[in-house]
């Protein structure tokens, strides 16, 4: 059942380093984010071209960030959760849309993947030019035990949140185990709390919210003890008890005892899904990702990789970083269609943005941590202040905290972290830019801001803490 | 009633450029922004200093930018407005503070300065080794034969917020004839319908808020008329009635008829306050506005200027511009001390950022006009877009406006307006960085934003607009 026949004797197009044909055919592997966008764009720039998306499940180009909210209830119906269905992408994007397909092998030498019909239990061949691997991440799952286990979950597909979401539903536990204290993590604890439940966060470190510095994660705890959820760091799970006839999971064990659980959702955070990858002996990074050029070229003639499969480079080290967020997904997706396609496009890698809301509590960061920044040679200094978010004399006046990190010998500035209630969080994209732009702690604190008393303070946080931060850099203290 | 003798005999500490006492007799004129933040740093950055700061009215050191909320009743104590008191300014900043004092003359030559007690009428002189003018703005008003009209109101001075607030508060009058729709005018309409009053605004321009573009002219138009506040567009003021036995003006006269008026209040907009400086004969520039250079000193030996007196550089196009705001005042202050009291400090001056709040309405904006930036030789490109600002499943999601402004030649990023509802405006911030650091329109839209659903969409409505943009300059179009 071959779909398409090999698209020979078309005429090439050459180019600086290959040769393209002017109607290639373009597969792709992968339909959540990265790959309906790479698939869209490849579409749009080669209109010759044919474009062929594979995806194992039955839902493609969907939003996961949004799934927590489906949760907890703020979003009623699973279908606001998709951007296009298979019909409308098919439709609207002129992309052939194979869903319930599994790619099980890639030949790279014949430039052919081979593919299951998951309905049919069929196997056929498909020919590229150019293929696509957008084949996500998937949850950290180290429980192989727990495979199958109707009230143990991980939330990474729309599947996953479908599950959950019934089995909420239909079996209303009361008792929600959180493994994780993460992002993802965060964000499910209160849409659980939302749908409901009672909330057990069971976690490795002492603090939540790794990757941020420690006054973010302290402020994070302070929350969770305001809104009643049992917060337990420090721990490791050795297992979990289970109901011998149900399957059903009833408590999770840790060296401090027993969580009884009438539910349990791990949240170790995501790997690179690169099994595919790696059986066609495509190169693979320090992080597990796949590792891409600029233009998210593989290792291998005529393969691209994008989304949540591939290694980025963090901007300001030029090392290699895992992180899989829609944003990066997207970009790199189009990245990889525009070279794909024909086109040349190139991407500068990330500063690392990323952010969160946790009640009345936003939560950012971008760039480098402490110790992130010490590995890569430079020599961090940080500063942190809690000041106000307007002018203290509105209502609406509530102290943020900034910490922002500097390369001590150069002054640059290197990350920040930023935690507050309404408006603080958007504050970490100028940080953002300010990264991008190899901004000095100095410039920064010349920034021209918006002074309005019910928008902004006189001096804003991040102006006071850059402020102070460049205090610390000339007079050399730590 | 000299208060200090003249400092001499003194050791003099030889700098780069100019000779300095180690203990010189630093006198500062003006006492609202520029001048208490003078005064202190001077204070502060040479200990051996004698300071004096020298104020004709009764206020020192208070917050012009939060008035407004004293006269709507969300501050409401004036002493909240006030940052320090004459006498603490005294004691804790170590500053010789003189209320009630009018500085009538300057003579340069003698380093000297004539003063008039205000309370006993009397005249001395008073000796300075650097002088800072601090004389800040004035409201324009042109209506000379209203000053001392009861019912006829300026908002400048903390005076003139308490006459206005005494007058609502005790004759409880019902409507207000506010004359312009600038950023005073726009916030002290809100202000004025909280405190109770019907409003009718009558402006020279078809559209309220002057210096933003038509987007966000337009939704503040509607949403006065939300409000219903009545705005009448494209009038002039003709004239006042007055009622001839007690003074007080009933109605606003123009050439589309009368508008009855139990208070009028004049705001249209603030000009530099350069009496003094100008029979010194110390050089004004075309803004009006008094012209220093980088380290703030004037045209004249050992005198300097800060505040809204003078005008500032605006960085994109290096010309001078009029912009009486809170910020720069305090900035230049300190630039001026720095210097005055024997160190080198410099101001690079303002890329120009401004905003407010009106209703639920936040408007900002940075860097040049379209038209500005056609007087100063850039070939200025617009784009405006509407997107939601967080993600559109969100129940928080509303769209804003974003317009950017770039040179089609070199694809420069100019400037921005922004308007929208919570957390619209402090976007500009992260352009007000983009524009210092000379940023093109492409790298704004390769910028790693934050994107969580609830703080933020998938693509910030700033980075759509870059790309949108981008578009247009690369394919040439208008």
């Amino acid at each position: 059942m071959v779909i398409y026949e090999p698209t020979e004797n078309i005429s090439y197009l050459e180019r600086t380093d290959i040769m393209v044909k002017l109607a290639p055919k373009i597969i792709i592997i992968g339909g959540v984010s990265a790959g309906p966008a790479a698939a869209a764009r490849a579409a749009r720039m080669n209109p010759e071209a044919a474009i062929v998306l594979y995806e194992k499940d039955r839902y493609v180009s969907y939003r996961p960030c949004n799934m927590p909210y489906f949760i907890s209830g703020v979003i009623r119906n699973y279908e606001e959760l998709i951007v296009f269905t298979p019909d409308r992408l098919q439709r609207e994007k002129r992309v052939q849309v194979k869903i319930g397909r599994q790619v099980e092998n890639i030949r790279p030498v014949q430039r052919r993947i081979l593919v299951r019909d998951l309905a049919s239990n069929s196997i056929y061949e498909d020919p590229y030019d150019r293929l696509i691997l957008a084949t996500g991440s998937k949850a950290r799952q180290p429980f192989s035990q727990m495979t199958g286990c109707p009230n143990f979950f991980t939330l990474k597909t729309l599947s996953d949140a479908l599950r959950l979401k019934d089995y909420i539903r239909s079996h209303r536990p009361q008792k929600a185990v959180i493994l994780g204290a993460s992002l993802v993590a965060l964000e499910m604890v209160e849409a659980l709390l939302q749908a409901g439940l009672q909330i057990v966060v069971l976690h490795r470190s002492d603090l939540p919210a790794p990757n941020f510095e420690e006054t973010g994660r302290r402020l994070i705890l302070e929350k969770m003890k305001e809104k009643n959820i049992a917060y337990h760091g420090n721990i490791r799970v050795s297992g979990f008890s289970r109901d011998s006839a149900t399957g059903l999971v009833s408590s999770v064990e840790t060296e401090q005892g027993l969580f009884s659980a009438d539910v349990v959702l791990l949240a170790w955070g995501f790997e690179p899904n690169v099994d595919l990858a790696k059986t066609a002996g495509i190169r693979l990074g320090s992080t597990g990702g796949i590792i891409v050029d600029e233009q998210m070229r593989t290792s291998h003639d005529s393969i691209y990789a994008c989304g949540d499969c591939i290694e980025l480079k963090q901007q300001l080290t030029g090392r290699p970083v895992y992180l899989p967020l829609a944003t990066h997904a997207i970009k790199t997706g189009r990245i990889a269609a525009d070279n794909a396609a024909g086109m040349r496009a190139v991407y500068k890698g990330t500063v690392g943005t990323i952010g969160f809301q946790f009640f009345d509590l936003e939560a950012a960061r971008t760039g480098l941590s402490t110790e992130s920044a010490s590995d890569a040679g430079f020599r961090p200094v940080s500063q942190t202040i809690r000041e106000r978010s307007r002018s203290e004399l509105m209502p609406a006046a509530e102290k943020m905290s900034v910490t922002l990190i500097a390369d001590s010998r150069s002054g640059r500035l290197l990350g920040a972290n930023i935690i507050g209630k309404a408006g603080a969080g958007l504050r970490i994209d100028l940080i953002a830019i300010a990264l991008q732009q190899k901004m000095t702690v100095h410039d920064l604190g010349q920034a021209d801001f918006l002074y309005s008393p019910r928008l902004a303070p006189l001096w804003d946080p991040v102006i006071v803490c850059a402020n102070v931060l460049q205090k610390q850099l000339e007079t050399g203290s730590k």
